[in-house]
């Protein structure tokens, strides 16, 4: 980018922080490096700057990138020399908190811990929790529909938004900040924007859902042989009316074993000797309910469901401790960095075989493949990654990916659950998308950006 | 439609049953007498039959209308001669459910109470209920994304698809029969056809989620003397992780008054006289249980919230009554043939104020008018009829409509809660629908159906 585009760019937004590609080399990039590959970085600090930004770069043939946390792990956030970054935190104000309505505007930069933050004063949450609760930021959440633990009660981030702002390709506002649940006045095209990785316009403003929280929870792990019986587990307690399932994760051994390890766990100290854990948490009015619910849950289910080992948490620092076996994930990027890892939906009843399969598919690429697998239980959402240092040759990555997603989408799952699409999986995309459905998605891309300034080359192939 | 067309068309779908228009003058049209103004009316048995039938009409530029149960309110489904009705009662399988993953996979024309049966034998629930159960269809409830009362706990149809198959106006099938709830694999392209009243598209199939149903249901009927109390009543049950609430629906005195006489309830017999009721349903592990929660509930809040009376039914059949009282909305249009009726959300915090500022505006109008108010309470969504014999004038409808749907997107509200756009509500979707959001909705009909073929006329304008 010449300097006369930069100074250009800052007499456009004279209250914007602009810095460029010299500065942007000295500070931390997140979790994917090329995210600072841009020539510039623009942080505007209102919807109007965010137009006039989307405007400066249309008219300039400038591939403008929206960021929030940086903590996206499919590399939509990625940039390249020329291209300009928008990054969102400079909209960090909670503008609204209505607790009797239920519902908060915030702006797309504010953090999800944040929200998290003002939404517990009033007793109320988001109802969607993700490990990266303190920096990924409500735009990005929507953006990529975030997902997270409580998605199979709650829904993804697509349902808690009752309505978005969002800068459209010209520069125009689409502004849909509906504050009510129903709603069906014309095609609802917020919809375009959740999920669509910032290609389609830049989300600015966010009408959030919030629910009452749970007086109090409590956790249990359970050791169980297979996914089957984690769910009938499962089952029981999402029929009951009586205590509220907030969580329910499996583990496989060997994803188990390794965070063992890591956390230095004495054996013995929780019942963690299973070929499946299963670690649930339960809100209820107050802890000795939910303590008892669980008690009498497990001990009611513990024979059809085939459970092997169980244990309720019997104090805060117990439950915690369930916790970090399956949130310290970081751990496997310390035994292995870099390594191979992805995101997946697999129908229900289908879990054990899918994981038997791909067992053996990735031991048939290399005998030492023994896959980390752990995830969302109740939604079918696994995380899957490979014990090896990364990253692998693109022939290797793809050859695994082919296991992975091999028959995938026409069992009804998806390649990808919650992580989006951005650079990483564009080939899988191409590979394991509905023809037709990209078709759509590509026309509708040319449709609203024809010049290609909203995120180009992330989802959507640009040729 | 000539002859010549008319045999060409049994020619091309020699399995579907085809009636022209003299066959259907003789049959019952549905809620709407224009429902059957069409030349023929196709029955196709499967998606490939459908498409057959899109492509004929795409060939032939003939108007093709997707109807289910004909029970829509606004019009969505009116034909006019030289159309084509696309009857989708001939795709009525409920081909599975799979009661461990939750999902069923439903044929567009299955009704919404025949799925209801389906699941309850396994304990579950599509999770969606409303009056017209009988006949209200799936693929209709997608199209319109239809809401009733439970939408506040379970979100809208929309919420309750996962996935779906959908006809394109060239003959394309777009299949998307995803059965997980989290997919972030590129544009989520399901929700353009929902709510799109068939415009974009015939929707063939959809996934849809279930949940486990409550052990038992408790009602209960409370006076107050606003909505702001009623609220305040439901958040506490909202609140609590002990029971499930499944109902919370509000009468204004003027239609509560009406449906009293008309169902001729005793004074005293159930607790009546305020200026507004509120009828809970709550859900839990039995009926004991339910109305203990409920009891235990409206004592704590009683004074808080200003409750004036209240009953918990203790007999199924004393919750039927209190539920009659809702429920049987017909009385109204038979004291009032063709009464103006509305359907709009109402943001949380200003129910009371809106309901005093439209009854205000009413009576500006015409002396006479007190409107009967009621609705869902716990997600704004209020139903409003005229007490006028209709139709009224058209320059009338769209003076009340002003009246109604004034500054109600700026608040965060909707024209069109859950009964779509269709022809009724045209009007006031370009008076009070966004410009942008407009302009947008206009580009994507004129990109998916550019020979205007899918329920020409209906939500977008055609010009």
């Amino acid at each position: 980018m010449s300097n006369g585009l930069l100074s250009s760019l800052r007499a456009t937004l004279p209250d914007a922080s602009i810095r460029d590609n010299a500065e942007l080399a000295t500070r931390d990039p997140g979790f994917d490096a090329r995210n600072f590959g841009a020539s510039a970085l623009v942080r505007p600090r209102d919807t109007t700057s965010v137009a006039a930004l989307v405007k400066f770069c249309a008219e300039h043939g400038i591939g403008l990138v929206a960021q929030g946390g940086r903590t996206g792990l499919a590399g939509g956030a990625a940039t390249s020399a020329g291209q300009v970054i928008c990054d969102l935190g400079g909209l960090n104000q909670i503008e609204e908190i209505d607790p009797f309505a239920r519902v908060a505007i915030v702006q797309a930069g504010v953090t999800l811990g944040a929200l998290q933050g003002a939404a517990a004063v009033h007793g109320l949450d988001p109802g969607i929790d993700l490990a990266a609760r303190g920096s990924a930021t409500i735009g990005g959440m929507v953006s990529t529909n975030a997902g997270g633990i409580m998605a199979f009660r709650n829904g993804t981030m697509r349902h808690r938004v009752l309505g978005l702002e969002a800068v459209l390709p010209d520069g125009r506002v689409f502004c849909d900040l509906t504050r009510v649940l129903k709603t069906s006045a014309g095609y609802d095209l917020k919809h375009l924007f959740i999920g669509a990785e910032g290609t389609l316009g830049i989300v600015t403003r966010v009408a959030v859902q919030l629910d009452p929280v749970a007086g109090a929870s409590a956790a249990a792990l359970v050791g169980v042989p297979d996914a089957a019986s984690a769910q009938r587990v499962v089952r029981h307690f999402l029929g009951s009316t009586s205590a509220r399932l907030t969580a329910a994760e499996i583990l496989w051994r060997n994803f188990a074993s390794l965070m063992q390890r890591a956390l230095n766990y004495s054996p013995g100290s929780l019942p963690l000797d299973a070929p499946c854990l299963l670690v649930l948490g339960l809100g209820a009015d107050n802890i000795e309910a939910a303590r008892q619910v669980l008690e009498d849950g497990l001990a009611t289910v513990w024979e059809e469901a085939g459970i092997i080992d169980g244990l309720v948490a019997s104090s805060e620092a117990q439950a915690a401790a369930m916790w970090r076996l399956r949130e310290e994930t970081e751990q496997i990027e310390r035994a292995h960095p870099m390594a191979p890892s992805f995101d997946v939906s697999v129908p229900a009843g289908t879990l054990d075989a899918y994981v038997a399969r791909i067992e053996a598919g990735l031991r048939a690429l290399d005998a030492s493949y023994t896959p980390y697998v752990y995830g969302h239980l109740a939604d079918g959402n696994l995380h899957i990654s490979i014990n090896c240092d990364g990253p692998v040759s693109h022939e290797r990555h793809a050859a695994i990916e082919d296991v992975l997603y091999e028959g995938l989408r026409e069992a009804g799952g998806s390649f990808s659950a919650e992580h989006g699409v951005g650079l990483e999986k564009r080939e899988a995309y191409e590979r394991h998308a509905d023809p037709v459905k990209r078709d759509l998605a590509k026309a509708i891309k040319a449709l609203i950006d024809p010049g290609d300034v909203m995120n180009p080359g992330k989802v959507i192939s640009g040729e």
